[in-house]
């Protein structure tokens, strides 16, 4: 089994590395960098160190470049490169290899809605009909057929896992108000003096709120495949954490649920699903699940309406935990394989 | 002017000592501590160094038992003592001097709504009606005339600030729904594992939401003072930050307002308030308003939704630097005399 | 083989819990907890979750008391009890299973070392005989041969690494002189002020310098065995990780060596070793091995003088993740078992 | 008294922005600004607010260009330009301004040293001769005399303050070993990968160690003026702290000195020094002495080694509030205006 990362100097690369270097199915790994071609990995990634010496030795332990990957015929390409870029540079293992694109390019079915976030044309739209998208417990039975896999971003992750069954069950009605706070390395490796150590430390707040965020459209589209007739309303927080995400979302519920009613919603859409942890009573935390692929989810009654609350990882379960368990799934290896369902300290 | 601090060792007394270290108008300054008395105040709180040894050099720059402040006789006391105990406390006080309660003893008429969030009958019913809610720019009047002034929570502060503005103007119908990020000190110096910096460092989420956080009884008697027609629904969260806090205020418009309009209620109502800032097209940050005691506040229109956003230092303007600000208005100081309007970097 | 943690609610037995979870050698895993035994696991430690609820199962995944661990016959105990309690604990497991006992309580032979250190006598005495130090790299064959293994602590072990070939080699002389960086989970799951978030968050600093810190014993008697004429003097500092060590060493050369020669030495030290790395033109750092079981070290060198820089995890090389090498090493296991060789990001 | 900032929205651009907003015998602030003349100051630095507005009104509240604060005639102008560049912008104003130079064009006397340091000739050698080092308790009388002040280093103030007085005193010899821990904002506002938050949280390690860092040449040659004898070994680590500086420096003693002799030295030095701490019996920490302008100091005594331990903020006394003080004593102002004497919470 040879994997490819492309763009494994970036954040969700790097996390990529690692989980790869753990897998027990995954005997091969080619790590790509367009910017870096040629260096050694164990030099440019100083924490990953000499852990995936032995996968890429054929290759030198170096970074390739994507012609080079091309050649070598890996069957899975992860793609961690930037929207708008990830579909172009895909373009040749299309056909020959499993693609987990990591980035928004085939996320999002509707053109009006893709071009409203990225401000561009949705890339290679004649795809998007063979792309399943790879929020793992939802759509498993697609993700099992299909070579394009559209990886979720984290902030759709984290709140989709617990509004989907509530709104499959007709549950909800009304608006979905999410308020989400994600660790900084959600926004990528940019150095842009916005995310600079001094700038994020001791600092908090809301940015881009309602439909001003490109997850926006993604979530809604998929609140609307559940149900039709919800409405969203998003606002991202960025928090001073390296990783991690919390989402405190309110719905309206249709009709009175006791707490037993809305766990066994759960369990059920949930059931063998080793990577979500419904938590009754206890909010969860995001030090529950860092470094993680988990998802705990909880909520809270008062009067109609329902706190749900949830976390994961945003560079794990958020990003490259879920592209290894879509990996997982598509080629049917142990759904965890490489994969770690503890929080680290 | 001779200011007295009971509980001078926790988090807020630290802030009001180094406050009223910068205090133009207060010459003596008698630091109380019913653990520490006797030990010098230099030595407990090295941070703070010889700042307030001039004017504490009376009293030999040594903490004081609450026996030996009553017996000088202060101006002013500022009480930065848990609930329950603060009431008691003050006893001697009322009557002689000015008492600025931080704890939460006052802060509510509605004996009932005590009961709940306490767990215990409000302690000295009878000076309730004396009391008045110290929220600065809102009861600015009632504060010159009151001699017992119950200084607001930090969550009620962040919230009521930009909330009150549209409810007395009758803007806003429905649920008010709060998300509020607040810093650890917010809890006090308490030794609980749950405070301890690796539980903390690297971790968020949600805490006691709804009606469960004490807070929410003082938030939902000021609201219905402005609107008894609104609902609360408030949630708070802790995120790895010493100092800041940031509400995120979801409320639903009575009829449509453009972003002039919306100004112009802020506006009108803050007019000549030199600690809240109005920041129309700029979401703010905590670390806009660090160790200072100023409020930043802006919004978002979404359909009929309005996204409100505030921030203040939870020590600042959601306690230390309010209670300051609380005597300056009550003894007729400038109102920043002793107060940042800057944000720390 | 059935491992027993004694101590599991503590910051090294959550790590030791993470790691057997994942160690496949391991099948059976008793959490042991004096305070809490009969608690679930997975309640106590959320982080953990269902992790270890397998391995966990014959005894219904709760948290076991030491008589019930007892019982069970474990083929190791690994014992995250503090010093002067643990050698006591673990007595009914002395001559039945391995011991790993990452107190300090069978590190020091030299008993007035441990008087001056602990300000006790040491706790049996009469076993340290059988003890071995459990620093891998260096006393890998004793321990194979070994039923007592004392793992050394954190600071031993960030400085010895660097330290000890250069000793053996005779290859510095006079002082040996160290400044080591410490996350806050050095100190354990204290409940006090000192750790508090608002206490160390933004602050940094040195502590018990030179003789006072208890290390200080247990470094100097491994340093003067491998160089009776060497000094130490030693320097601890916090600063705001939860976890992390970085140890910088200034040693003065015998005679001239170019980095050739160093880098030989180390070479020849740690030939096969997995978990140290020698990094020669890069100092390292932390998060390099944040999470892991790796040390990297480098050096530089100005005039006679050699400056080392080491760096490992506390909690991991420093603490249950050397705990766990040592199993390996005694029971012939991969040494890398459990054990991770990348840094997390 | 009007005085200019040059290079307003770089960290120790913005400290001088609030400290001068606090300054009462500063009545106008010209903030200027090569990239971003003409902006908005509050629009620029939210933080900041309106706390400069007053001070400003006559320019518009607006950055400036240098051209703009020339024909302004400042009585004093504080230069928070980047080495190299400094000289050069401040040209127009050597003769008509008091200049205090927060770079390290003017820092070095030895041509030489400069050169290694900044692999570039020093700017403006005539004006050396003119130049004082600003460090304000050593050189204060020199500095009310001088119309160029050149502001010290952050490592250089830490190390210099505990160790010149010992040097002076002729009571240590041999090697000054410096280890000194600093905040990120040490590195300025630069947009580099290295500083980003997520590479800097939970990290920390050496760096530029022994004279490969550029203030080696700074301290040393300060240590050489008060004893030609003394050498220098410097290592700075970066920690993760916005602001904050600990220097941990050895030094031996030429005679057994005891802890009395030793304070009094440090009494006799900074006798009338309202920024210098003598702590004897604690060690300081970075935060007691946050965004403050002080520096703390103590020792330990081991064998006939002293060990030195002292804190600074970088940003206070490590640059902008040292910069102020330096304007206090030039224009005979109390040298603690606009400065604080206690560290924030």
């Amino acid at each position: 089994m040879k994997a490819a990362i492309l763009g494994t100097t970036g954040y969700t690369g790097m996390v990529l590395s690692r989980i790869l270097a753990d897998h027990s199915e995954v005997t091969e790994v080619l790590p790509g960098s367009s910017s870096q071609a040629g260096e050694k990995l164990e030099v440019v990634d100083p924490g990953l160190g000499t852990a995936l010496s032995e996968k890429s030795r054929n290759t030198g332990g170096k970074l390739l470049s994507v012609e080079q990957i091309v050649r070598e015929k890996p069957d899975v390409v992860f793609s961690a490169l930037p929207h708008l870029t990830s579909a172009e540079v895909c373009a040749p293992f299309f056909g020959t290899s499993v693609v987990v694109d990591l980035s928004a390019d085939f996320r999002i079915r509707d053109a009006g809605l893709f071009r409203k976030a990225y401000k561009e044309e949705p890339p290679r739209p004649e795809l998007l009909e063979k792309a399943v998208y790879g929020l793992c417990e939802i759509y498993r039975s697609e993700i099992k057929r299909s070579d394009l896999i559209a990886n979720p971003g984290c902030y759709p992750t984290a709140t989709l896992l617990p509004v989907l069954p509530l709104a499959r069950a007709g549950a909800i009605r009304g608006r979905v108000l999410v308020n989400a706070l994600s660790g900084i390395s959600g926004a990528g490796r940019k150095t842009s003096a916005n995310y600079l150590y001094v700038e994020r430390d001791e600092n908090s707040g809301a940015y881009n709120p309602g439909s001003t965020h490109r997850h926006h459209a993604e979530m809604a589209e998929q609140i609307h495949r559940a149900d039709r007739a919800l409405d969203l309303l998003f606002t991202p927080h960025l928090v001073p954490l390296s990783r991690g995400m919390a989402a405190t979302i309110a719905v309206e519920l249709v009709k009175e649920l006791d707490d037993a009613a809305i766990e066994k919603i759960y369990r059920d859409a949930y059931d063998g699903c080793p990577f979500v942890r419904i938590t009754p009573g206890r909010i969860p935390q995001t030090k529950d699940v860092l470094a993680s692929n988990r998802c705990d989810l909880s909520w809270h009654r008062e009067g109609g309406i329902l706190m749900l609350f949830s976390v994961i990882d945003n560079l794990g379960k958020g990003a490259s935990g879920q592209a290894v368990q879509n990996m997982n799934i598509r080629f049917g290896f142990p759904e965890t394989s490489g994969l770690r369902t503890y929080g680290e300290l």
